[in-house]
């Protein structure tokens, strides 16, 4: 069990899981590791939290400020949360009782550019951090540190932090060790150089994390899979978005907006990111690239059929089976994967320099082209923005894909005015549902609100939404976005009271 | 007069205006220099809105596509929206005509990132562009260019445009010639390079704009002044709102955040602007940098005191009197004052690198700190975007300022919902109005509302947003962003109905 610890020092601190929580103090900051459900702790956050409960029953006061990668696990998020262990959580969740809490007022949320995290923390105004816990699948004998199946922020938390716990995972693949690809060039201004990566392939970094193995407090040997869940074969809504993705690539390479190659593409997590990877695989389309967040299904199998010729992440998001698969093969993927931290993943510079094409669902857009991609009815906090504001802000082309309803049809997920914007009329280029594909690119306002009825809405909906539209054009203020201000958001009104957004 | 055009051939194309505009076709493409104000042509486009003019008079359709750096003037702008001889207008523009037919609905305007035009046009789904007309300072003997008071788009349009028009304006400062930076380095992607800029006094590029001879159509001589306006001396709130920003600048100097030197300072246009830069100068701060799209009068004074060392901007926007003491002293700011395209200008790579401090004005946020920057009640057009979300989108803080009413006190800019989202909760990090400075870093959205309550309402307002909060924890669906849907835009609704959003 302890050959993946290769530094004598921190092998004479290896210690349980209770030992190692109790270097957390209440009230501390602690950066964690955990980006889409990989790489995070197994054992520790577990153990805190019943440490957490111990506090409470005594009558003591015991949260921390939490700060990840990304989305974590049950036995991370779902467990502080159900210990009341958390004040403040950034910058993405998706555990339904952290969900939970944070929509009761419980826990405060910051649902932050992923890409923005680590140069806010460096530069302090979260105050200090106390701990970083972080997974590693090794330890090396000169004390570096090889990366877990996410990277996320843990070379920024491993150098903020005051002390490190490291988890060292065995279930985690021996041959992850070379995929990483980990950059100490950043900095805060006026310090910051230019990143220079040109193509998604491009290395910039080392394999491994520095850490002053005396910052280390705690060693903990884990031996537990990553947040993974069985396959879900892609619905036919999902497959529909997808096609009309793959049939939109065609047409901007046929008119030359678009070369045979396309560009790096980003795809966001879910149902809908692996069925475009599909249709993709099913396609003409060869040796593409992808510079995004995450890794899953689908793109391992567009990299086994040369769809992909590289993969450029910060973490894996898998299906049960395909862990196991990839587990097995890792080494299979050295050439065609690269994992790096999420400031260098999602960073603006890189997203406007290579052009991402840049695909993410949403729960809501309007008319005009916003984008609402984290509340429900315009309150009710779901997830998380995530990268999708990384990428979309400066991609080449931004896509935003949902199916046109939601609840069986009581939601309309084209609405006139969207209850939260998370992305601008002047950041959604094209909108994409199964109904159709409305590219709003070089559209006014009035423009986009006739394609996206056209081709967005679905036929439940299409004669409300025709309705609204017409009578702002003839009632509304101004006519550059026509809008009725006592009825823009009727429909997440009549949802709340009636329980459908149908018109009665 | 003919001194300005030192090549043969091109001088052997001077005409007038008039014989220049008739060059312009009904239903083409236009790309014309301007911004800000500066360095829009003066003649063609008023002998174009002639020529249009005539043209309806006869019974003929005659409209034009105008992209342009960003606003103009009203012999521009406005001549050519009261000839009713635009279809469709991009990016930006400020004409009260242009703006009126805007929101009649008459002229179809996309409101557009101010650095995403020139790669839009390029990519080509706005169609070939037939024409270019641009201002520039002097024709050099080898046909280059010498760019006037602004830069702008003028170097894509004239490389992309089939026929160039020129307009060669002496009054413009000879000592224009060598301020200029063009960078020639920009390309579609995946052919893009980094910009290697990493202070605001780099110069990549050249003087001058390259442009084939044989493409010139048309050179016209003209000798007027841009659209400079009394200078007005800084009110009351601006004053409040620019010691609010100075104050903010020490304490976090203070804290360690920012260095003695701050980082380099984004400036929108207008009275607020110049009150910033006025409240500088009588500050410690020295030798601080500008990286930005337009010198103001305050900032030329900022560089006479000292406390600028250097300004890159891509435009001029100056009162009459600082207009003619810079033309008669341009020679003193050769090292002090460059002028970059607006892709480079307003760059996302150089704002997240360079970490801009970013102040732009805005019409109203919201509680939870959404920023509405272009529409009145939601509906009605201002002027535009402008780069505001270049800058906000990758600053490392980003500013929002207004005073905290409006219209004699009927409207309050801080409202419990925008009308209209220009920059997201995720991307206003700092609010501000002649009340006082809402920090909203690190702040979830309940604890952003009551700082921005507590600091920038205005006290006719700030019951009336208690109370809407109040209402909204205890009502709203869910308590991540608590908010009434059917009340949240009712503030607007009101001002609508009865002129004013107070209460009854």
């Amino acid at each position: 069990m302890s050959s993946r610890i290769h530094h004598p020092g921190l092998r004479a601190k290896v210690m349980s899981a209770d030992e190692a929580a109790a270097f957390i103090e209440p009230g501390s900051t602690v950066g964690m590791s955990g980006f889409t459900g990989s790489g995070y702790p197994k054992a520790v956050p577990t153990a805190l939290a019943e440490r957490i409960k111990a506090a409470h029953a005594r009558g003591e006061d015991f949260q921390i400020n939490l700060h990840t990668g990304a989305s974590t696990s049950t036995e991370m998020d779902g467990a502080l949360a159900e210990a009341d262990g958390i004040a403040l959580r950034t910058p993405f969740q998706s555990d339904p009782t952290m969900r939970a809490k944070i929509n009761s007022g419980d826990i405060e949320y910051i649902d932050t550019h992923l890409s923005h995290l680590a140069q806010t923390v460096w530069n302090g105004f979260y105050g200090p951090m106390r701990t970083a816990v972080i997974e590693v699948s090794a330890i090396r004998e000169d004390g570096t540190l090889v990366p877990s199946s996410s990277v996320g922020n843990n070379k920024s938390w491993l150098d903020l932090a005051d002390q490190v716990i490291l988890e060292v995972n065995s279930w985690q693949s021996e041959d992850l060790e070379g995929l990483h690809d980990v950059y100490y060039g950043t900095a805060l201004p006026p310090q910051r150089k230019p990143i220079m990566i040109m193509d998604p392939a491009d290395r910039i970094g080392q394999p491994y994390f520095e850490c002053d193995p005396d910052k280390v407090v705690a060693v903990v040997e884990t031996h537990a899979p990553d947040r993974n869940s069985p396959f879900k074969p892609a619905d036919a809504d999902s497959i529909a978005i997808a096609r009309h993705l793959v049939d939109f690539f065609e047409h901007e390479v046929a008119h030359g907006r678009y070369d045979e190659h396309l560009l790096p593409l980003q795809s966001g997590v879910g149902n809908i990111a692996n069925a475009v990877m599909a249709e993709l695989v099913k396609s003409r389309f060869k040796g593409l690239t992808a510079f995004t967040e995450v890794v899953q299904d689908g793109m391992l199998d567009a990299l086994d059929s040369g769809t992909l010729r590289l993969a450029s992440a910060t973490a894996f998001s898998l299906s049960t089976d395909k862990a196991e698969e990839f587990n097995a093969n890792a080494g299979r993927y050295r050439d065609k994967l690269i994992l790096r931290t999420q400031e260098i993943s999602n960073h603006p510079e890189l997203v406007r320099r290579l052009g991402i094409l840049a695909m993410n669902g949403m729960l809501e857009a309007d008319l005009y082209g916003n984008v609402n991609s984290t509340h429900l009815m315009g309150t009710t906090m779901m997830n998380g923005l995530g990268g999708s504001g990384d990428f979309a802000r400066n991609a080449f082309t931004s896509f935003f894909l949902t199916p046109s309803t939601a609840k069986g049809g009581a939601i309309s997920c084209i609405v006139p005015m969207v209850s939260h914007v998370d992305h601008t009329e002047h950041d959604v280029h094209v909108v994409v549902t199964e109904q159709g594909l409305a590219d709003l690119r070089g559209l006014s306002p009035k423009q986009r609100a006739r394609t996206i009825i056209d081709t967005c809405a679905h036929p439940d909906y299409k004669e409300q939404l025709q309705d609204y539209f017409d009578r702002a054009m003839r009632d509304s203020g101004g006519l550059h976005t026509p809008h009725l201000m006592d009825e823009a958001l009727a429909w997440h009104q009549r949802f709340i009271e009636t329980g459908t957004m149908r018109q009665g």
